[in-house]
């Protein structure tokens, strides 16, 4: 039996509370200050406020200011925040940390390192850490894998990836169970670009479905061909970071792209704006509501990133024009019927 | 202009005759015995009676005694025949075609040669055609694209592949329009390997839809790692038969695995199945309903060409544990969500 913390109550770091426990773990969830009604519920005994589920009454709760409480003892640490908050929060963990601790984030995203360049949120927290501690592994989750049904035990693969593998294998040996399936690898970098980039890409087949509101008529193939564009455009992205385009055509990358454009709210924000809503529109209509879209930020990271790589010569930009043609839809309004269909015209005939 | 004639009056090959007439091509369809009421119903100026739609008016219709009619002065074929039925129709045509003309096939699936073995279908075709016509170049289609949507003008990419690569990019200038996007390739194998396989493992992901009926539950978690050990095992095939894995990555792998997972009558087989009813008692309903389910033979096909594949050392059977378990399911009644949950067991322990 060991002791692992989630940091952040949200629905996957609650949902990550059943394979541990049902691997017989001390399993201790935290909530940040935004987190504070779910640990509430959940003390009651009532469901998940965001899964509509209970969780094992054995995972040990913690608000915000018990945070010391929640660390002790603990050598392993999920982080499950959002992208934007994922340093700030670290900062808060690190010197709960020790030398032989090992650390898995399930965020996913971009964001600015201290010299202000983009890069992955595994960077973000290495970063963080103290020189003492920079030996401590990171260890990033990626595949296809909606938090609920973590919960309800469907049976889902996905990949804990690190540059250490000894670090992967005991996360596997802490969390895999029958239905929780858990594959190692050492591709940090493919997995976090596709974990990231999925979410921006879902957002072109959300496109594809919302033709229909226009169109009177579905749109599969255009979906389909905006798929396979997407994992085409990951795997130029990933190897161009150094990553391996076998995680792109793997769980991290067409697994999650799979599932992530049957449902949920980048699909969505695409739906919207394929049937015609103009994209600032629906940009502004999402704040208003503040419903967090995490393709719409992953939109804009990858393309500036990747405009970075291709001016250091790592890339041609012209390689991915349905990233270009996301960005362009959603931050510049583009047209977004006429773009997508550029983007077709252009891949079969480059 | 061209004239080209397309063999089959059913959903596809009708729905080719639309780019190939917006392009400015004379269009011929023929259709056979089975085709009669579809041509009737067309030349009323009524929809056809599959994608209930209209086909242009330029359509030239041809019944199943006009095959003479239909084939004069055409150079371009285009077989649009149901995998089962390929070789028997093509004998009819092969006395029409001249050593300059192109032969073009999008049926799907596998059938024996006169030896006995298992082939994919352009073997099938060049099997055929006579000593002083074997040079007539076939041409395989493969990518996402259902057909009606093809008559909808909705965005699409296929690919046109070939050993002769001008005959796939003569192909594309003939029917390659601006919402008909065309990709040409060499890789023939490839192609057709996923053709024929995405019917086939379709009826997994189907499975993951049907396992609601009997959890209560989404399953898009394992939907997803069926989806991505789907491709991985058609690389496997594919490359073992001489093919490319670019192909399976690309638009007649994923991608066509991508839109027939998300609707047809593979995915109604797969979820029947998952939802519990047994199988041989799903194929017995389909039969007694004459209704056609490629990815069911396409199984059968291609789990027995791995097994011979195995047997001569270009493939190892037991690195493709979902055609295993599809073969198991479907024709030996193994217990569906049983033997998939253990393909994703196996697939993370390997």
């Amino acid at each position: 039996m060991e002791k692992i913390t989630i940091i952040g109550a949200g629905a996957m770091g609650s949902a990550l509370t059943t394979p541990l426990i049902e691997n017989g773990n001390e399993v201790r969830l935290w909530g940040t200050e935004l987190d504070g009604h779910i640990i509430d519920e959940l003390r009651k005994g009532n469901n998940h406020p965001k899964h509509k589920y209970p969780l094992l009454k054995e995972a040990k709760l913690f608000k915000v200011d018990e945070l010391e409480q929640a660390m002790e003892g603990s050598r392993y640490v999920i982080m499950a925040i959002t992208s934007d908050a994922l340093g700030m929060i670290f900062d808060r963990v690190v010197p709960y940390l020790k030398e032989d601790s090992i650390v898995a984030t399930v965020s996913k995203g971009f964001d600015y390192d201290k010299e202000g360049e983009i890069v992955i949120l595994p960077e973000i927290l290495k970063e963080k850490l103290p020189n003492d501690l920079k030996s401590i592994p990171i260890v990033a989750v990626g595949g296809p894998c909606k938090a609920n049904e973590v919960l309800y035990r469907s049976p889902t693969c996905v990949v804990y990836a690190s540059e250490d593998m000894a670090a992967s294998k005991k996360f596997k040996e802490l969390i895999a169970t029958e239905v929780y399936n858990v594959k190692t690898d050492d591709d940090i970098i493919g997995t976090e670009i596709c974990a990231a980039m999925k979410n921006a890409y879902a957002v072109s087949l959300g496109m594809a479905e919302g033709y229909k509101g226009i169109k009177g008529l579905t749109h599969n193939n255009t979906k389909s061909a905006l798929f396979t564009i997407a994992t085409e455009e990951m795997d130029l992205f990933a190897t161009a970071m150094g990553g391996s385009a076998k995680s792109v055509y793997g769980l991290p990358g067409s697994g999650d792209l799979e599932v992530t454009g049957e449902a949920g709210r980048n699909r969505i924000l695409g739906e919207v704006v394929g049937e015609g809503m103009k994209s600032s529109m629906a940009i502004q209509k999402m704040q208003d509501e503040d419903i967090t879209v995490e393709g719409y930020p992953a939109i804009k990271f990858g393309y500036n990133l990747v405009k970075n790589l291709d001016e250091k010569g790592k890339i041609d930009i012209k390689r991915l024009p349905l990233l270009t043609a996301l960005y362009e839809i959603l931050y510049q309004d583009a047209p977004c019927y006429e773009t997508i269909q550029k983007v077709l015209n252009d891949y079969c005939n480059s």
